[in-house]
């Protein structure tokens, strides 16, 4: 199904006064501060974050699944779901594919069908966590329950090169530029493997694989502490990915998934090392309390996310820092939520921690920094938190033809409901 | 299949003559130290761990499964599997089931089977985590996607008590003597669900399966701070488990599994708590690195699980602790070992860290906690801990016909592969 | 030193208007919403929290400590610096004090000066974690080395019994009319202690100082997991703390400092059980990335203060709970930061979480979690946090004469430059 | 004062018959599993590890200290200490010094003082977390509150970069070889500082001081992720110290304390990372169940120690890895325990796991890991790690004129009670 704009114009109508009132009396404060409202909305309004094709449908976990009716059932409905998702928030213009999980059957009409809903295809993703019995990405039906590209078995190593490669084959048909290696590979037990060991045969198969893509075409790697494996993960950490990155070549950056990280770790210092190094690749985006939960964007620890940003606004603002630009993409789950719904809010939730950055006065910052003032600092950064930037927000989809409140506009407009009409309740979508 | 015991003995043949000897230096340092070998062989021997019948296969993680051959595929073959364990260990003698997983479909007959191979039937566990469709435990039809016995619909709620019920009928059958409640009731997210609310219709549901117990009946609540929900548990902790058993009755008492934790908590201390307010149920054993990880007990943190058997021994060894007896299982998941090697190694562990409490001076060690001595009380324990006691487990196993050394014998009987050949490799057993 | 209110007034002057237009604003926002911009204005202002003595000077580590100047070396000068406090900001009427540190040497005289600066004596705090030699509360001269209430030699409990109710005279003077005794007591190491008998020998020390109690007293137990001991705590959970409470008497209740727990707790949830058994006492407010690091409230994890204070809103505005009513303090250390400034930035995200949970429609929220409408649920909460509601707060510091900008105001005034001059540079606060 | 051989030989007596069995039984157990007693014994005697000149005296929390009698209260006492440690346990031949603490009035009759005493002197440290009012290490009066090599102000860093290069003077006249920079530099709030710049000032100061270096010295930097800054380190974590080393010369290696890092890290990976890179320094020893709580080696993770050495064993036994020679040194803090005990349960924990990993038979282990057999590798390292290998120590240090049982034997000869008589129970050694 599609949202055409009158039916988004209808439900923006309820919205409309309040919304022109909200934006009219923040513009007026931001003023005060020296702030550009129209320069803040144009900049909101470009950030836009690719979808995970992965997460259209109902997440699980490995006690159960409880799917949601009008799940897109093939590759085309989930391209439709991220065309209303791109209708309703404007925050998204891109999808993000997960191989063999969204083979296209026809890259040429894939690539139409998602233009004609403004989407792109952005990175890339291989599957080497399962074993797909009777798929191409089994091309010699070995296993990966013991890794993948770190396996002692150069059979199997060969195997995941060699899907991988496949990957990049769909990503170039359908436009995209960069693949996306997450590697479940690790141990369950301690002495199982040899930790350098397998360090070594990633990093060599990677290097296949990177031998292998178009000039134009970036790698990311992706760290990970624990899950699947729960002894060790080969890419554990940022050191051990920046290592690989640097190894395979100049294109290969480091990806930070928010909810890839042991308790407490101050993610926003792993993005400023990376920033630093030049190789950070941009961001999986979810939330979470305890481990790898891929929960919504800026549920749990939205400061977090806004520290996040604080520390990329430098770069995106024009700083020093030389690094390529960044990949913007969302990886979640969802359990209990609508997963359209759910997508939306952490839309919702990226652009608003950008937004809150984009009013930092940072050369004030940066005088307060310069003269060990941490308490100043700290007004500065919470009065950038404290602003409530929801009205540029929604002006920014507003003048794309967005929602001003795509929440409630997406209830509103029973999109769950014709979807279950469309397509039934006993579609599961594939993914995680 | 069965392992006779001539298979045994052949087995244990290789490791006779050292094992003889083994027993026979460590029996003269015992000796040294006060200890009596034969008394703790004997308490060693009569020390035994209930297996739990959804870790007979193999298991898995959101990301995916990779089955070995020759599972079970039927309750009787689960039971097999427990006589296998059985048979080399002699560390365990009774089974834990699973509803509806493990619904036997003539309850005697199954009985026999079991007593045929030693064994009896251990506390009962429902399941409320998952929508088993078109089942006895969804009479109503009604989802537990938010919750069972917490949940705001009170249809819901009188489901999920129904099943409870239905699995005590069938422990009554096969001869259990108490029911273990795990909920994976709890939110995803801030503000789904009001805490205290959701407590209460816990606390009141509880009380509905309990009051329909019969009288030599006891009720395990388990607590479990998070997974498969990732804001937030009902029974998150020991303290919200311990006003529920006091709320529900006498007779219900509070279990603690091992990966049940938040990071870094003191298990013993909990464990301590518990015995002290007379209302620890018992254990399921397994062991962690990062969260609930399932992994083979003593894998990770072995001398946390002697710490247990510390607080445990006083209580074990006749001390002024007013507490029932404990029950004693495993809970585990193993994804990339053999589940009956797994099994094993866990069996061994437990008993290991048994074998090396019971070597503590104990009055010694309140000396020392008396006068305060930190040092010399860490000398008593790590002297324990230290001693390597596996030949009085070997010997105990030896007594009662079992094998000096079971894994291997596993390997050197070929138990897999006859499993495999007598199966097939295509049976997925049913469980997490 | 002291403000005037002629001092104050002229630091608003400057951002009068513009308060009065933001005032003016987000009180036609929160009326769309059906919300009185009166209302809140009473309450946020009718909300105070006491400061801690302790914390009025630098704080430290076991590191080192870098004290700045002007810091008070007395308690009148402490209570001077709570006058300023309450002077700039209106969110605080009560200082609480810790004894050996704070001892009045003419109780009427102190009791004067503070209600001549419109403050009163929160509660009063014993310390028996550290040894003051020759002082009163060491009237035996035994050591705390090895645990106070716990100690597993009498005469040390009797020390430390004692120096608690030469507390409880002290506070009596003041007019306090609370007790907080927190406990450094545990156990560095596995085997020092049994972790019972010292749980029953605090159980029943407690119970000696509660008997003593004047009978409109209360008494607070404080739970932490670790530090300053580092295997074990005596009171280390809510779970233990609640036990001990109600084994002390109707009037003993626990109190929640927000660093005092393991890494990921649901600290919110806690607070709902401890609402829930009537036996919650209150707060000690701080923030934290890693430990119990004592940094301003709000400064690291300010979406959870805004969960805690969801739960408590329940109970503030009436609803069914059962619980005395509530103790608010600031627990903090101010290692790099301007003591008084740390301080007023706690004062203030602690108001601006309560106005936030104020803004909550209950009975929408409410129905959304009835009909497991997660998403609607956080739509409710994040709608309530993301609204700008400092205006409420400066009117309502506004109202009380207090400054619309307390910290830029602290500055404009130079109050850290007349301290300095007032008392110089060399002066150490006690505290920690 | 001097233990003399007399002295420790009598003490040896009353363990010497049963000592001289357990050797001789343990020795038939492992040749039988094809290993050579008399080479690990001489490996495990050639096995010295420094002990921390800072902490010979009682340790503290920010909450207290509580010294015990007879603590060294000049460097040379320090030594002597040292050298009891040495004539105990024979597992100990260095000492690591700390300036400002422990600079020496005369170095060549501090040299000569320690040689007598079988003692060199291990890799010296600065110290620029505390500020020393009037003394050298603060030659320009300026404070290290806000950081030292990553502070803002040119001056400050340009003080601590001459700080470290005095230490390294004394250093050399020391006969040291490597200066060991572990940072407490950091922020406490968020915006206090930007990551980068703090980072580079770091790199560009370690620069500066490791040019100044002798050719023959190295320089080890030290990661932390928190403590005493609580919201972020300059150096954090493995990959950050690993970043410096590379960009500061080859002779900088990255130390690892095994009580930095986050909840659930997995050090010996780590330790396995850089090792790979050639950049593995070596260790700071301890123990820690939260935080940086510097235990006693071994006192809480003994199986995670084990596996460090399980890493470390292919690059000692002379593997394929290229890394110089690793430093050995413990860092702990005994603030309940005697000093001088607490080492030597140190120095056998260290010795104990060493041991226990040259057990390992190698080559099945990696046979099992090209086999991914999980199940076997635990069987290996389980086998070596529970074997009781205490008599193989005892004997070493036996051998070398030490004591079978040194903590008991230091107890028997009364060596605290003769230290508080010669040196009183007043004095306070320098150190944390």
């Amino acid at each position: 199904m599609r949202l055409n704009s009158a039916e988004i114009e209808k439900a923006n109508q309820v919205h409309s006064a309040a919304h022109r009132r909200d934006v009219e009396v923040l513009s007026e404060q931001l003023a005060r501060r020296g702030l550009d409202p129209e320069k803040l909305i144009a900049k909101i309004g470009a950030f836009q974050v690719a979808v995970p094709s992965w997460a259209l449908g109902t997440g699980g976990t490995r006690f159960g699944r409880f799917p949601i009716g009008g799940e897109p059932g093939s590759l085309d409905q989930k391209i439709e779901d991220a065309g209303l998702l791109r209708a309703l928030s404007r925050q998204t213009a891109s999808i993000s594919l997960h191989i063999p999980w969204d083979i296209p059957r026809d890259a040429k009409a894939t690539r139409e069908l998602a233009a004609g809903l403004g989407l792109k295809f952005d990175a890339v993703n291989s599957n080497t966590f399962q074993d797909a019995k009777n798929h191409s990405n089994m091309p010699r039906g070995l296993s990966y329950k013991f890794g993948s590209l770190c396996h002692s078995d150069a059979q199997v190593r060969r195997q995941a090169v060699e899907h991988n490669l496949e990957v990049v084959r769909y990503g170039v048909e359908l436009g995209s530029e960069a693949i996306t290696v997450w590697l479940a590979d690790g141990t369950n037990y301690p002495g199982q493997a040899n930790f350098r060991r397998q360090f070594e045969r990633v990093r060599d198969s990677l290097k296949e694989i990177y031998k292998a893509l178009p000039p134009h075409w970036a790698m990311f790697t992706e760290h990970k502490p624990y899950e699947p494996n729960f002894y060790s993960s080969v890419v554990s950490d940022w050191g051990s990915s920046l290592l690989l990155a640097r190894a395979t070549g100049e294109r290969c950056r480091c990806l930070v998934d928010l909810g890839h990280h042991l308790p407490n770790t101050n993610i926003e210092q792993i993005v400023s090392r990376l920033l630093m190094e030049g190789r950070l690749a941009g961001f999986h985006f979810n939330d979470s309390k305890y481990s790898d939960d891929d929960l919504t964007t800026g549920c749990i620890k939205s400061y977090q996310l806004f520290l996040i940003f604080v520390e990329l606004v430098e770069f995106l603002e024009g700083g020093s820092i030389k690094n390529p630009p960044l990949a913007w993409m969302i990886d979640a789950s969802h359990n209990t939520k609508d997963p359209l719904e759910d997508l939306v809010q952490s839309l919702e939730a990226i652009a608003l921690a950008y937004g809150q950055a984009l009013l930092l006065p940072r050369r004030e910052l940066e005088e307060a920094q310069d003269h060990n003032d941490p308490a100043w600092a700290q007004e500065i950064l919470q009065n950038a938190y404290r602003t409530d930037v929801r009205p540029l927000l929604a002006e920014a989809r507003l003048r794309q033809g967005g929602a001003i409140y795509p929440v409630e506009a997406y209830r509103r407009l029973g999109v769950r409901e014709r979807l279950v009409k469309e397509r039934g309740s006993g579609t599961v979508a594939t993914g995680l």
